[in-house]
């Protein structure tokens, strides 16, 4: 390991956004320090994803921290009498998981300051974003003004940055960036009910997005199916 | 109940300070949602605290949350690893627990957005604020805006508040609004080092500071301390 480098903390999900942003902060040469989150949600399975992703793509350290955003209940991805929907819905899902990249970005920022890391990646999209307003550009830009007003490392001087390699990028470049960087894609899991062996229902907003990025980059879908 | 109140989602410690919001959010006419982090903090009397200061100035709910912020480490708070001082230090302490109010105050975010509250309450102080940078105004006007852009909420249309009505008082005058408000200062726990029963130690900053504002206000102390 190249003492040198710069320590960067990396939000993994065990998705195909996640996977490539840690391919490509690994590839810009940082130390990869992966987070990953047990907060409750029904897709399990992305847990073992992030732990895979790890494996095939290497990390200094990973951690997975538990946090049940269930007890305050309000998405379809952490309360089992919500329905993830199989059809395209119009404006902001139910999918959505109140403030989930506010949660998740604290506790990176709180791992980052620990570390003394001065970076923080989030594989956030603004193309396919699926409605969510915690991925606009907006929004990170704000949150990086008010990191840098948050912690005792900014009050010292050192200024953290939010990289959000794929928020300008399709799907489609998403994958073909994954895949110069060394992604293994059947390693990951997107379906927001995958069962327990992280095989996808294909139907999902999630899966559709998936499996359109796959067919627009001209590359075999590696996804595995439940049927 | 009065039903057209306005709900308020209030971070709770269990200390003095966030006592006084509670009561201080409660005389302002909103429904409170109390919400306390079992975040892996040495000085867990301050939860029992939590709880007992709910059953004397009520709320609609509280919550408490797990969250293993010593999973992270980095705070004399959450490690025993570091020792509480005991004597004044200079800049930012040890007890400093790395973007806790960042975390904090995400979660009260997603909690606020749940229930359909426009307004957060915290207990934060710039003028006796320990060196922490999250206490600071422009940290919580920088926060302000962030939240603005992060939820659904947000995006349709229904602005958050941050209300932070200890932000410019003494402890002294803390301690004095406090009292206006109903508050029993002797059922909250602030010491950083308090025992099972929740009593404190006297010579942490946290209880230095809350003695002093007795002193200045002119009130008798009712802290229960070890010795």
């Amino acid at each position: 390991m190249n003492k040198s480098k710069p320590k960067a903390v990396i939000l993994l999900s065990g998705g195909l956004d996640s996977a490539t942003v840690l391919a490509k902060a690994g590839a810009d040469s940082f130390d990869c320090y992966a987070l990953s989150f047990d907060y409750g949600q029904r897709h399990k399975a992305e847990l073992q994803a992030a732990k895979n992703v790890v494996a095939s793509l290497g990390a200094v350290e990973h951690k997975t921290l538990h946090l049940d955003l269930g007890v305050l209940g309000g998405s379809a991805l952490t309360d089992s009498s919500i329905d993830v929907p199989t059809t395209p819905t119009a404006g902001i899902p139910v999918t959505y998981v109140p403030a989930r990249n506010t949660v998740f970005l604290s506790l990176a920022l709180a791992w980052a300051e620990v570390l003394g890391a001065n970076d923080i990646f989030i594989g956030v999209n603004a193309v396919d974003y699926s409605g969510y307003p915690d991925c606009r550009e907006e929004y990170i830009k704000a949150y990086e003004v008010m990191a840098n007003l948050a912690t005792k490392a900014a009050v010292e001087g050192h200024k953290l940055t939010l990289h959000t390699p794929l928020i300008q990028l399709t799907k489609a470049e998403i994958i073909q960036l994954g895949i110069e960087n060394g992604v293994d894609y059947g390693i990951t899991v997107s379906c927001y009910a995958s069962d327990d062996q992280g095989k996808a229902c294909g139907v999902c907003d999630s899966c559709r997005l998936r499996a359109k990025g796959f067919e627009e980059a001209g590359i075999d879908d590696p996804t595995r199916y439940q049927k």
